[in-house]
């Protein structure tokens, strides 16, 4: 059965109302406001009356990199979720919220696999509760309210050549990554390029991330630039005045999302900032919201855990004021034996030589995530054609670094193959962390991107652009150095060539460019071409997508 | 007290829970999906069950040319509905959706005003139930596909010149009227020249009011004209093969939305095609709904009754199968003084001659109504600088037609500032009508575009463009011309040129195109210049919105 058939098939016999999961971690029917039978914001006002429980452990799944079909992060983190509450273990998910876009074009639904799924799975995927489409609605409401302060006068003195607030949806287009507006005389604007992002690398998906209230979120969103003044000078949103109608327009988005997973596990699914221009985690709201009302938070952050992990625990750690207690490293037999050398047509073959040529990309994120002192537990996420061969072998490599390898059997049997895991988490977590941050915001911006390079990618040295260089001298003199680094790099390799794989070595880094994202509060660092908006395959997904008369689904995977 | 000021105290104190506004109108906890406390989309299959009670009046609210401030339609709507309940009529309303573009422009909230307002109007106001998200994500998906098309190989040999599809966001955005798209080389897709509807100018929009089931949504998709082919032969999203995506992103936004008035009469909002480009009333589904429901539906149309009613009788009655039993006429004493040549600045004196040159505007709406034989009542919506002698001026004037023209004070006092309307209106209903459609489809484009202009616009004749007539040729050789006609039309005067008020005769209408919807099923007739895409005033009136720590929103009106 397809992903979507398992979820249909449940839904219809054994999902639970909605305020039924809200009341099983102490959310009232005040305390919530419901989307539908099985969806739920939670009011902002019944997280802040609410404090830590004594017990509140976060564990942070995070892969090796990936390959381009993914390794199955989300499903883990879900069959996690279940088999920690099959332990008695009371838990609560919290994740990314799926982006429209790659839905219709290449990847379908986002909300794990086979029987470790959130429900209800086809809503997740598309407008859920309008997040995502309020976000949409805000950032173009700004590029509008920018554009008709230039045509209405300009007494800013914005440079028109010098914006870089972007407009953005909620959609793979690629023929609106570069544009020009404003095209058909004096009564139409004031021509000049553009472009548009895909909503989820729009810098308001981030600040909604890290946000802690509202007062807060406006505050973010008054700090954002937009562009440059005529005397190369930042203007901000704060000078266009508008954080308010901006803030207005995110007020409900900035609520936790509370859905369910098939085995009826509380999940809180919101917000979701891609892992390349932004942080690629979910929001620090939804995260504070699990630890308030479980004893057990398990996360996850985006791409391998040099992208992901390394943002989740230089940038949103500090905001979140809580470490991981525990990290899960999710890998695939498939994907070590890419890592090792192999064609994406082979995988399939027994290779253990190859397994065994990958392990050092494996090896590589387990020892930076030991480097932050956290206790790591690698997933072996099982497919059908991973033999026993190759299994014995990965789980005796990571022995030899005295890490447990737990094959975990999420997608065919749910929470009852993720056991062996949870108690593995359990047992890591026995241990007290000695919790290490990565680097010091205080220090400079080169030294914090040449520490990232080194210690994470595992790299020799940085080269800054001519650009780079005149914005870090920009930076200091407005007092913006002082910020954590957000990396912009591909999620296929350690290093900024996508064809490196395994674990490279003695490689540079170049820095093309930053992006001072003073709202989100960090500066991008983009190295190679970053794709902010992607595109459409030969054959999108949206042509196998279809709904009956009575409304029912199919083709979302 | 400010609109918003007196919702948000009513709000608080008086709201009921939305299934109790259901359950007065016998839908179950099982029939609805609530979206908050106070919102709820109605299950289409909770409405198909439902047959048409033995009394089911439809009372259709339009008005005469209005100021560009509007006349207060949706206020005289909501103020008769609540009035008719307070007569234990029971009474259903069913309105448009407010547009974010108008409300972070100029207008403000749409959701009435004073005492007679839909409630939660912030709500209402901003993302609501997502119909308008849903929307804009559904026609840029289509457009994002159109353009993956022609990147990829393009198989159907669409013409990138020849593409009449346009991206859409619900924002006022002059800059997006006319913009170059696919810029960058050759992986950023083809170049070419595309613009930006305002959504509620989609096709969709018109086809999300159109249609009668998910099944007729995707048929009417399916027909959808995109373009031409390089042979200029129409090419259809059928042709596409996504009309399943694109209907299955609208399959909840098809649903209608309920809430409820400050007197908690039901009201379902939902759908809002603009009443220039296309036919400018809410849904199908919600009025039958209504009228299912109820035994008294009121509704409006969008501009005058020259545009808005008009569409109403000839392109919406046939599809509903149901005629209104009566017609409201909304005038006010200062748009008739307007309408008289008075200035904008001076609408506040008291001046009958004025009122008495304008009235001819009144007067030739009333008599258009009395053409399809309906009975027709004129609501005086009144303002404080109205006098008594004006009120009796209007009075007399309207007795000459044998026309009862009630002052309404809604407004200020809600429904019960209605009652007289209320027993005007259904005094106006004992009588039989002889309902008489205005053309009949069957006839040639020419003859239904002159039968609109003579004998509702009281034009002398029609000119149509080379181009005009080259694409009449052609929609007879497609079979096309058996459609109605959709004018699109300045709303201020009856005329195509805004600045001719009162009821000017005489004049020629200037057909310039014609944009063929064959998914909504009608013949738009541009005439003049059509914005499709609005732009933001000097001061928006997002620049006084504001969200306060608590989520109270401040400036929306």
């Amino acid at each position: 059965m397809s992903d979507i058939e398992i979820a249909q098939q449940n839904e219809q016999s054994e999902i639970k109302p909605i305020q039924t999961i809200a009341a099983q971690i102490g959310l009232g029917q005040h305390d919530i406001e419901q989307y539908g039978e099985y969806k739920a914001k939670v009011k902002l006002a019944a997280l802040d009356q609410r404090t830590l429980p004594q017990e509140h452990k976060l564990i942070l799944v995070t892969s090796i990199n990936p390959t381009p079909a993914g390794e199955g992060k989300s499903t883990v983190t879900i069959g996690l979720g279940d088999a920690l509450n099959r332990l008695n273990k009371q838990t609560i998910i919290a994740l990314r919220e799926p982006s429209l876009g790659p839905v219709m074009g290449i990847k379908g639904g986002a909300t794990g696999g086979g029987y470790a799924q959130v429900v209800p799975m086809e809503d997740i995927n598309l407008h859920f509760t309008g997040d995502m489409h309020a976000l949409t609605s805000a950032n173009n409401t700004l590029a509008a309210l920018i554009d008709n302060h230039i045509q209405q006068g300009n007494e800013l003195h914005i440079d028109q050549r010098r914006i870089t607030w972007k407009r953005a949806l909620d959609i793979n287009d690629r023929a609106l990554r570069n544009v020009v507006i404003g095209l058909g005389g004096p009564f139409q604007g004031v021509p000049r390029e553009d472009g548009f992002n895909i909503t989820v690398a729009s810098e308001l998906m981030a600040i909604l991330c890290l946000a802690t209230s509202i007062t807060d979120l406006k505050a973010r969103i008054a700090r954002i630039v937009i562009g440059d003044n005529d005397q190369k000078q930042p203007v901000t949103v704060a000078d266009l005045k508008v954080q308010g109608a901006i803030t207005m327009l995110l007020k409900d988005a900035l609520k936790p999302n509370l859905v369910q997973t098939l085995e009826h596990t509380p999940t809180f699914i919101h917000g979701g900032p891609f892992a390349n221009i932004a942080h690629g985690c979910n929001s620090i709201l939804a995260t504070t919201a699990a630890l308030k009302l479980a004893d057990y938070t398990v996360t996850e952050a985006g791409f391998g855990a040099d992208l992901g992990a390394e943002k989740f625990l230089d940038i949103k750690v500090p905001q979140l004021g809580k470490h991981p207690d525990a990290v899960v490293l999710v890998a695939t037999i498939r994907a070590l034996k890419y890592n090792g050398g192999v064609a994406l047509a082979d995988l399939k073959t027994e290779n253990v030589a190859a397994l065994t040529a990958g392990f050092v990309n494996l090896k590589r994120h387990i020892k930076n995530m030991q480097q932050y002192g956290l206790p790591v537990t690698v997933s072996i996420n099982h497919f059908v054609s991973d033999t026993a061969a190759e299994v014995t072998a990965l789980q005796n490599l990571c022995a030899e670094l005295n890490v447990q390898a737990i094959d975990t059997k999420v997608w065919a049997n749910g929470g009852a193959g993720g056991i062996d895991l949870a108690n593995a988490v359990l047992a890591s977590m026995q241990t007290t962390v000695d919790y290490r941050p990565l680097y010091d915001n205080q220090a400079s911006i080169t030294d914090k991107v040449t520490t990232i390079v080194q210690k994470i990618y595992g790299g020799q040295a940085v080269e800054f652009s001519t650009k780079a260089k005149r914005q870090m001298q920009t930076f200091v003199a407005n007092g913006w150095d002082k910020l954590p680094i957000c990396m912009a790099k591909t999620q296929y390799s350690f290093s900024d060539d996508p064809k490196q794989l395994g674990a490279p070595t003695d490689f540079t880094i170049t820095i093309r460019e930053f992006v001072p994202d003073l709202g989100a509060g960090f500066l991008v660092a983009l190295t190679g071409n970053v794709l902010t908006m992607p595109g459409l395959p030969k054959k999108p997904a949206a042509l196998n997508m279809d709904v009956a008369a009575d409304g029912t689904i199919t083709g979302l995977f």
